[in-house]
């Protein structure tokens, strides 16, 4: 039974080098979440269908990996349940599927174990999540979020504190980012002033593409949701505002004078500008009135980041919910939060030539496997890996030529030899596999060598 | 549509604290396999189930979950499919099931990847695997495994290097463990001696319980194997044998003298005993006939480790394995791995308390939020956070008592307040959580009171 092994489509292997570079942004991202008092988290990769459905739309519904039932999942199945349809099936052989995000599993969390959870309560979580989505370049049926939240809380204080990560986290990485903002409320007020106010998502399903599709496209995109030409007049001089975000803000605030919710929207990023002067953010925000964002439980600041040297869309983004626990029970309960996008900003940082060279780095020197000579170099290996360093010996006892192609393959810098000379001298020969020179060294002075 | 939350029976979150410890063994047994020339590798959560049917027995099949093919599933489903019984069905309608375990992807891995490693590869994985297990207590439908593995050559220096990993490792963790090892060569000669070559499982499969059920046992469970009383005692003075590690192998020669296979393992062994000796390890190491391991694709060393002040069984095992690969078409490749239970290694350690306590601290130093200090309290926060240190500032106005609560709950041991006359004289009011005590100190000077 012979096997060409593969994987499903759309999910991937992560070999040595690529984990190491994905390792070095979760580990940059975990550390600054920590700096902020978020505590880590992990949910199931299986929830409850129940948990799942009707969160992500018809689409999204769709979209979930459902897991059949064990045991003898088809006993209560018949012909007449067929008839039923695919989707019926599957509802009565399926009661777990796998995350389609971590939102709902962070709310799902928060009301279960509100008991215990001090509130606010801010954790962070990086984890996979699957969709059935079809594959494509940079779409991946398995991908990893890594998000961010502060729940029980309206305080603006946790927006500051969110877009300083965001400035922290890319600052660390090496990535110049412009910080989009905006406010639900303003695009709230937007859609009264246009004459529809019950077509919010519409509008902001539209005004969204601006910078995808251009002004022209959004209008179109408007009029064929009904938007008369009354109301697009109305959001186009808005969502094309130009000028500083001061100057920006004071003019909306004249133009959604009318509106307490728009001026509250303004009210809110007008905290926020002044607090972020004294926070010490280096990266640009941008006070951006065409950012709309998808997701419809978005009810204040909403955030987006883009790299400024590489065109790749959004690589973080987010915003404050206020009923996001309603769904399960927990009512009136704020939160704000980001998600990070791994693969992009893997992306990114590779193109833009990011990663330290060490990032991938694994070994850093390799004794060679020479006839007599474990008894000798076994000890000086143990020694140098309690004091930290990363050593290997090769296993083998075959020629030098494949010994050397091995350390030279896995980018080791030093391979160490210990010959009869050397053994009687108590020394070990030390090639610099990047210089190609080589040395005869005590074996007690390696580490110097090392550094 | 209200819901009360739950997740799949079997599965489990984990909160900020049991993450925190968590992450404490994964961080420790990650940054020990790198020290050792081990890369780490991630494998998706769905294999295909051709890779996966087949590699655990009938049992294992079953207890594999099973993911449902996305659109119309159903679609070539009729009554005479479902008159097929359950497993069949579920072959129509699911590809895809999640890994079982971490040996099987990493066998494909290998074998799919084959052109692009570097062998001997060496690489860790610390991943979950699924179940559809009975859940009972410590057990699980969703538990992480850490393996550690070396393919693609057959020297003993691995064996040495894995079992440095295992005392390094639990020395690290501060858990005394007894490491037993065995050869599954000398199993193989004492089914030989036995008159019963061919029933290798059964009698393995017997001695293996020696421990949990007693000597009676396995002789009950050999002779219902079809052992005749001739083969029992050709084993029993063998799986019972006492003295030093030396003295056993000793004995052994005399009694497997006539099996090469039997000499060959005790070689084996040898070898391993006698390198240890300049290996610097420091747990202890006992040969261990009746050391036996369950699983079939073991050919030579195996290993098991016990902690030795708390009854849990094995919390880590392994061994080596001579055609791992060879079900996915690459044959003749040998390999050494280890894998460690991170549930029980859990367990242990909270049980004796192994855990340090700063393992689930998370912020250093919160300040309190009072009316008009934002602007004074968020440059000094972001300073300290640039420097390293764990800050938050609690985000809303409220009651001192209910921040105070907060920073309690969370163990957060300092509190910073500042009022106007702090603010006026540049200093902050810094209180010592743990020891009640309180002193005001120049906003400059708060580093040196975190230390």
């Amino acid at each position: 039974m012979l096997q060409k092994p593969s994987i499903p489509k759309g999910t991937r292997d992560f070999g040595p080098e690529e984990m190491s570079k994905r390792n070095y942004i979760f580990d940059t991202l975990g550390r600054i979440f920590r700096k902020y008092g978020y505590c880590q988290i992990q949910t199931p990769a299986m929830e409850n269908l129940s948990t799942l459905l009707g969160k992500y739309g018809d689409e999204g519904d769709r979209l979930l990996f459902k897991i059949l039932n064990s045991g003898d999942a088809f006993r209560d199945v018949d012909q007449a349940c067929l008839d039923g349809g695919s989707n019926a099936v599957s509802l009565k052989v399926c009661e777990k599927g796998l995350r389609y995000d971590l939102t709902v599993p962070f709310a799902r969390y928060v009301v279960q174990h509100r008991g215990e959870l001090v509130f606010p309560f801010k954790r962070y979580q990086i984890q996979p999540v699957w969709r059935a989505d079809r594959p494509q370049k940079g779409r991946y049926r398995e991908f990893y979020q890594c998000d961010v939240d502060a729940i029980g809380t309206d305080s603006i204080l946790n927006e500051i504190e969110l877009l300083q990560i965001a400035d922290e986290a890319f600052s660390s990485l090496g990535i110049d980012v412009c910080i989009h903002i905006n406010n639900r409320k303003i695009l709230s007020a937007i859609a009264d002033l246009s004459g529809y106010p019950d077509r919010l998502v519409g509008i902001t399903t539209a005004i969204d593409k601006i910078e995808k599709t251009g002004l022209d496209q959004v209008v179109a995109e408007l009029r064929e949701n009904g938007i008369d030409d009354r109301g697009i007049s109305a959001i186009v001089p808005i969502i094309t505002l130009e000028g500083g975000n001061r100057q920006k803000l004071d003019t909306l605030r004249q133009m959604l004078a009318g509106s307490q919710t728009g001026l509250q929207g303004i009210a809110e990023m007008d905290e926020i500008l002044s607090l972020i002067a004294c926070s010490g953010i280096k990266q640009e925000i941008k006070v951006d009135l065409s950012l709309a964002r998808g997701l419809n439980y978005y009810t204040g600041s909403i955030f987006e980041v883009k790299a400024k040297d590489f065109q790749i869309g959004s690589i973080c983004g987010g915003g404050r919910y206020d009923n996001l626990t309603g769904i399960f029970g927990l009512k009136d309960t704020s939160g704000v939060g980001i998600s990070f996008g791994a693969d992009r900003i893997y992306d990114v940082m590779e193109a833009l030539g990011k990663f330290p060279a060490n990032a991938s780095a694994c070994t850093e020197i390799m004794f060679a496997n020479m006839e007599g000579s474990l008894r000798y170099i076994i000890p000086i290996a143990s020694r140098l890996r309690r004091n930290g360093h990363a050593v290997e010996i090769f296993p083998e006892q075959c020629k030098l030529r494949k010994q050397f192609e091995y350390a030279d393959k896995k980018g080791i810098r030093y391979v160490a030899i210990a010959g009869e000379e050397e053994m009687r001298s108590n020394e070990i020969s030390l090639k610099d596999m990047r210089k190609g020179t080589q040395e005869k060294v005590f074996a007690d002075n390696i580490e110097e060598f090392l550094q």
